[in-house]
């Protein structure tokens, strides 16, 4: 005994997500069988369909968009001076949710990763040497994730920047706000104690 | 600053899912626009569509199928003097996988909730009773869930199939396998005690 061949194609799909097993992908699916009406279902597979069709990276930065250059490289009014450098397209909407940034940004699309057979040039590190080459750009801030991963980028930024004129900055690592030292992990602990200031 | 409007539209559906925040709406939005390809999105559509469109409530027992009548109503060799009565159509599923009933479902779909405003006519409670004239089935076993709502449905059911000749019985409800006592909530524990058996 099965499921109904669209239903198991449903839940198929569903596993293809993320931190989805076959238990929440069911669940999922007999939401939309239980729940969804013609008009919810054609707005998903329109969402589907326009994510396919219409996003891509921008052209200078990497980030996603639905036009050619987004809107923030499109924006005259934001510091060209400083670039700041995230791995993932959606760093950039949680920074700019604080409002606390007004330079440009610079997508990476991932972070160098040996074991996962990702070196630099599987990332946007060469579009980002092009960008540089425009005396605007006085600054590059590292905001890369604390993993291996991101501090492996970040030195390999480093390296090849620290011989030009750019002033190269990272974003300072340490224990969140509500963090409790008790049960903080040697990574943020170490980051914390490195990046210790004078009282 | 906001989402490009298809990425936000995606993100939106996704908040529709039972258990999914804008966090994991977003982890899944972005899931597709980075990791789908052209097919991945096309498949993940038409189930959409198909589940929409193939997908009823089977005609006889309220389980979800995409013929007329399903599977296990159809199927001549099971034992049609039970009917085993469950609340949501995954439940016969979860039944069906065990390989351990031959006899017939009703999905009621729901079950009793005052608080709710479901009532005993909201559910497919009217259609068991039109069944049980047929004089093929013998007995009627009541599986809902271990709440107050299945507790409630069931003894709405019991109470209204007693007088007939029909033989009402319940499934067992207990310490569940690998179950401790000292992590049993109450009505588990009640349940367990309840349901002692001579040793």
């Amino acid at each position: 005994m099965k499921y109904p061949e669209a239903i198991q194609q449903l839940i198929e799909s569903f596993m293809r997500f993320p931190g989805v097993g076959k238990k929440t992908a069911e669940r999922y699916a007999f939401y939309v069988v239980n729940h969804f009406d013609e008009t919810d279902t054609v707005t998903f597979m329109e969402a589907l369909h326009r994510v396919q069709n219409e996003i891509n990276p921008c052209e200078i930065c990497g980030n996603l968009t639905d036009k050619d250059v987004c809107d923030i490289c499109n924006d005259q009014t934001r510091d060209r001076r400083k670039i700041l450098v995230v791995e993932e397209s959606k760093d950039v909407m949680v920074i700019e949710k604080t409002n606390m940034f007004d330079g440009l940004y610079h997508v990476l699309n991932g972070a160098i990763s040996p074991s996962d057979g990702v070196g630099p040039d599987d990332l946007r590190i060469k579009a980002l040497l092009e960008r540089l080459k425009d005396e605007t750009h006085q600054e590059v801030i590292l905001a890369m994730n604390l993993s291996e991963e991101g501090e492996t980028t970040a030195m390999y930024l480093h390296r090849i920047l620290k011989d030009t004129d750019l002033l190269v900055t990272r974003i300072a690592y340490g224990l969140p706000a509500g963090g409790n030292i008790s049960y903080a992990d040697d990574m943020t602990l170490l980051k914390a104690l490195e990046g210790r200031k004078k009282y």
